[in-house]
């Protein structure tokens, strides 16, 4: 009995102590999670939030004190010593790692010995006046050596001519010419202002016209604001400044002599004949002061208003000058050398803790025309800024679900070539894995608000990101920057929020965002865009961006640039650490939609013509309809996503991130095969203004000039069609994966 | 004392509980998988077993039979109603949808009323000869009505002329017509056999060099094996039998009046002036019986023996006839016409059950010339037999990792336009989730052995699946089919396995594998290479390919078919269902490294040239050299790759997925823009041929004939310099992407 009892107890105890067992088998086998996808989000605001108050004024005005003391054209020995010097650094503020990128691409300068200038020569030949051959140098850089004197690189070499003014030296400025005022420039030099347009589109319209010549001067009605002084006064271009820049016609080539390749030792070059938008004829920038002593003796007659500048002369538009100087000539003296030479990019990485193999881009160019005190340096040193604080997070143990990749880019100036040439030897890669690239040159070219062009995907992580940040501005303490930008720059007519601008050209993202489909943006500082008329900023490639530009007049706090790199950083965190990607489908099938409308309401100018050729723009709008249906079903499917599965994550992220590339047709825009985004390029006209379906755009453009509508309205359809399949393409893209059927309808 | 030990007493039961609980916890926690992702690859085995085992001979027979009692030509009544019946058993089966994709294309078909043939006519206009309007109609199908004649499908409309014999039509028979025999055939009709090239490059060929016809037949030395009785008796070409062909000279651009572009209703279509490849000239095919009445009485000279074949007449090459019938011409009355057409694609799809948004496709023609008994249907009974046998284990509920995708393809015969087309719409989706692309044209060619041609990284995997299939040969039995294919086709001058050959073109994986990047393969089986000298098989593209030709004479027990049938599906489950992607980069390694040997060599020709225009293939091998570590490393990374972690085995599988698409340049190769592969294509001279680094291969044919050879030589240096790039760019892709520098060398 008492062994009987005695088993009987133990068996109990067995079956308590089993029992136990088994609870807690049961509670450690569900305790444990199944994944290492465990919803993050919350410690990722945190450390956000960390990220962007670790950025401080002082740092940037730092920053941009130490990069501007020298200049650092692209090519030169400084340019390399600064891109060794941001590799030191960023190494040391903790980045995984840091290379050098050397390319050898074509670059153009200007002949030491033989100085580029314009003169006005008299029958004989003799120099009645020439055209300076340098700024007058600012103060406290009168010791500096190696500032180029202004000039249009890639110029060809010169020769003598008539003058004929040509306004802006715009398509439609040549059409009146030619059309109304009954002008050839056929052998001229054209003379234009700047402004407008990029200068290399006035310079390949001077070609197309048979110019033998072009002459670039910067007038005071666009380079000078109302009531400010010169520099250093103030911040207006003072007379004896003038605009450098490139005048090619790359159309997002990259260096021209490798289009579609990387400019590398093996690389196959073209000749400088075959070479991609090189002019065939001298180009030249002068400044005002110079610009009147060219004008202010032309002949012919006196042209409307709107081609009149403000300076102290009739605009005569020629040919020629007028009677008593009539047997005066303009000879172009340009002397300018194309040359193959070694740049080098800096490329910075940080690993990403859970995908190593998804990488979110921030890149600016180095390279400037002289001390580069706004471009780029305003956007260097915000880079600079993000890289410390990112490094100084890492140092916490903190490490972003995504690579990120940080860019010091060579040679934009020379035509965005080293960031295109990067982009073409990692475009495989790119094209596979990259998430988002952010831009970020000139930080700040105004001090009224805030200004971003972006894709449509991003406009809503920038609304969340600009929430963050507080205002820069005095007087608006408790403010954020959201509040602040949408109380200056609301976009009444669509919506109410802060208008976005769509992305044009002229800047490091054209080559990841037209050429590769990668979704890309930019943030900087603006002038009030109602108000302020004058192009660019005044200074612009001029000798007088220093350091003391921004010190003074743009930003003496420093308290803009660092909201705008606190944007730019933000983008950048957001994007490398969400779990699901912050882009939104949604938002660009509101802009699809509205671009739709503003491109038929183009075409609609010409009513009867649509009948006759038989056009019309109900597949776009059909096709736009089953984008928008796609993008809000992808979006509804979201909030019921498995956010522990990493599979289903990693599925929805894909087709978030690929969602840009399907805009991109690989056979490019009619005549421009690197120009592949069928969405936003550039129009042919004007190299700076995005437009939304340019082949659309473009085609309308030559309808009034074309001498053949049939072609023309042919043209016209067939680009409405590619455009209708690439949205619908586009749409197929965010349709669930799983479906077995389509999802969406066929295009009408 | 009582009190304080039972005290005691439960505080050590206490511990004991707790104690047990802790260590089930702790068993429980660690006991749990931390992930879905187990090694399934043991299950995944056991069901290809059952897969492969469940396709049967008399399956794959009754498959033939029923598709072949019509024909079904495309965009008839006929093959639409095919493509419904294949629609309905495919959802029996138990596919988890089926779709119909139509597209409107441009096809052609000969004038009913006004049929094609070719006179002689006197000089009074009387016509002497006319060749036969049809072939005689095979035993049990004279009844059959629509079948459709021997024509060249494309051909323009025709006229009188002299005639001109001239061998195959190849670039080196007009080359050697020109140049040695002093014959220029500016307006003359060419006459040439059938064979060695596609027929499009004989036309293309033929009005480069001015003709204003072309005329091809079947010449016995061809298309009659020896000691084979013509159909019905045996399996060679009857006298009346002729090859029917489309024309075009597309290069990969799909439907010639949509470019690049999927032909729906909303597309834009191009006249048919601008279309695509199509022939200016008119072109018939003919039998051997008319082929002698045409050449009998040719005049000129006699050729070379290599131009002559097996007919019983001399083989003149003209101009024109000989005396006494030299006032005789030749007139092609050819009435065929262009018309935009419906076609359809039957699109079957099953859905995978971890990676839905991957898709493995195995995809074949259905539309045939008339019967079709070869072309295409062994090849569609051979992929409906995979979906019955797919459709199977999917009820015992078995679902692959990745989806698959099965393709009914319309319309292959005028130029891969039902694929084409697809693929166009696709492209996005495609070139973001297709894991492969398995082809299923006709499944039979030969009796000797396998024939495999596919992209490198696929080699492995066809020598596992052939390991695992039975040879289909009497006597045989217990030998598998590697080692069948092993000792009848030996890789002798390169490795002992059994040969592989590269993919050309002339199906519809072209757009998949050359203007896409999807990795692709094809399996048939095939003649003995080396004694078989015949082109394809002697009845092609004629009324003979019926049912009764494959069951007589090439595969009486259907085990040929059915070993394809196992090779093909075999192929696609595999690449569907193993968690680690079946591709072997190394094997690419291997491949490339041979084939930029080969071509050095094809430069060695020129030893002098070389030296003169600094022409190196240096950088070629420094790229293929840094391919070859990346993917040994890449391959041994693998063997230590966490497999329960699910981004990591994405990672990798997409690093392998995108390794083909990184072999393929958006702008193409020269002059063909829808040609992308940089590494295979067909060369310019011959779609069927594929060539590796066809344009460096394209660039080096034209130096022997070029009257620019420095110019000829800068083309060459460029195709090198594009071919060493695209090799780096693959090689970067197999890097490491978690680590943050070059894992390979630069580009020497």
């Amino acid at each position: 009995m008492k062994t009987e009892s005695r088993l009987v107890q133990w068996i109990c105890w067995l079956i308590v102590i089993t029992s136990f067992f088994l609870t807690g088998f049961i509670i450690g086998w569900f305790a444990r999670p199944t994944s290492t996808e465990t919803s993050h989000d919350a410690g990722s605001r945190r450390h956000l939030r960390e990220f962007l108050d670790e950025m401080r004024p002082e740092n940037i005005r730092d920053h941009l004190r130490k990069f501007t003391r020298l200049p650092h054209l692209a090519g030169t020995e400084q340019n390399l010593q600064l891109a060794e010097q941001i590799k030191g650094e960023w190494l040391a503020y903790g980045l995984d790692s840091v290379e050098m990128v050397p390319y050898d691409v074509l670059l153009s300068y200007p002949n030491i010995s033989q100085p580029n200038y314009i003169s006005i020569v008299d029958d004989l030949g003799n120099e009645m006046f020439n055209t300076s051959l340098s700024e007058p140098v600012p103060e406290g850089y009168e010791n500096v050596s190696d500032i180029v004197p202004p000039y249009s690189a890639f110029s060809a070499q010169g020769q003598p001519g008539d003058l004929v003014y040509v306004n802006y030296g715009r398509t439609e400025d040549f059409f009146q010419l030619e059309r109304q005022m009954g002008i050839n420039v056929t052998g001229k030099i054209v003379i234009v202002r700047y402004g407008n347009i990029f200068r290399g589109n006035k310079v390949k319209n001077a070609m197309l016209h048979g110019a033998s010549g072009i002459i670039m001067f910067s007038d005071p009605a666009d380079y000078c604001a109302p009531g400010v002084q010169p520099y250093p006064d103030g911040w207006n271009l003072p007379g004896g400044g003038a605009q450098r820049g490139n005048v090619l016609n790359l159309n997002g080539a990259g260096d021209p002599l490798t289009p579609g390749y990387p400019a590398k030792e093996y690389t196959y070059r073209y000749n400088l004949e075959e070479g991609v938008g090189l002019p065939k004829i001298p180009v030249h920038p002068i400044g005002y002061h110079d610009a009147i002593q060219l004008l202010k003796n032309m002949g012919g007659d006196v042209p409307p208003n709107n081609w009149k500048g403000a300076l102290n002369v009739s605009y005569r538009i020629g040919p020629g000058f007028t009677d008593g100087f009539s047997t005066q000539k303009v000879r172009m003296n340009i002397h300018t050398n194309n040359q193959v030479t070694r740049i080098y990019n800096v490329i910075g990485r940080l690993r990403g803790a859970v995908e190593p193999d998804r990488y979110v881009i921030l890149g600016g160019h180095r390279d400037a025309w002289v001390f580069g005190g706004i471009d780029p340096v305003t956007g260097a040193a915000v880079v600079h800024e993000s890289v410390r604080s990112a490094g100084k997070l890492l140092r916490k143990g903190w490490r972003p679900r995504r690579s990120i990749v940080f860019a010091s880019w060579d040679a934009e100036e020379f035509g965005l070539l080293g960031s295109t040439e990067w982009a073409e030897e990692n475009a495989k890669v790119l094209q596979e894995r990259a998430v988002a690239y952010i831009n970020a040159d000139s930080a700040i070219e105004g001090m009224y608000t805030l200004r971003i062009d972006c894709t449509p995907s991003l406009h809503t992580l920038v609304y969340d990101i600009t929430k963050q940040v507080s205002s820069p501005e005095e007087g608006e303490e408790g403010l954020s920057l959201y509040e602040s930008w949408h109380k200056r720059d609301n976009w009444t007519d669509d919506r109410d929020a802060p208008r976005i601008s769509k992305l044009g050209s002229g800047s490091d993202f054209e080559a990841y965002f037209i050429r590769l489909g990668i979704a890309a943006g930019r943030a900087r500082y603006t002038k009030n865009r109602k108000t302020e008329r004058y192009s660019s900023y005044p200074v612009y490639h001029s000798v007088y961006e220093t350091f003391e530009l921004v010190e003074r007049f743009y930003d003496p706090s420093f308290r803009k640039l660092r909201a705008v790199a606190q944007v730019r950083g933000g983008l950048i965190f957001l994007l490398a650490d969400s779990q699901l990607l912050p882009l939104d489908a949604s938002q660009y099938a509101g802009s699809l939609t509205k671009y739709a409308h503003t491109i038929a309401q183009l075409g609609q100018k010409h009513p009867d013509a649509l009948v006759k050729y038989g056009v019309s723009f109900d597949s776009l709008f059909s096709a736009v309809e089953n984008f928008t249906v796609a993008a809000r079903d992808f979006h509804e499917r979201l909030t019921t996503l498995d956010r522990t599965d990493p599979i289903q994550i990693r599925m929805v992220n894909d087709q978030l991130m690929y969602l840009e590339r399907a805009f991109v047709d690989p056979l490019g825009l009619p005549g421009r095969p690197f120009y592949r985004h069928v969405i936003f390029a550039p129009s042919s006209h004007n190299k700076y203004a995005g437009e939304s379906f340019p082949g659309i755009y473009d085609a309308l453009f030559d309808i009034e000039r074309t001498a053949n509508p049939k072609q023309a309205w042919d043209e016209v359809r067939r680009q409405i069609s590619i455009a209708a399949f690439t949205v619908q393409a586009a749409a197929m893209t965010l349709t669930p994966p799983s479906e077995t059927k389509s999802q969406i309808s066929d295009v009408l």
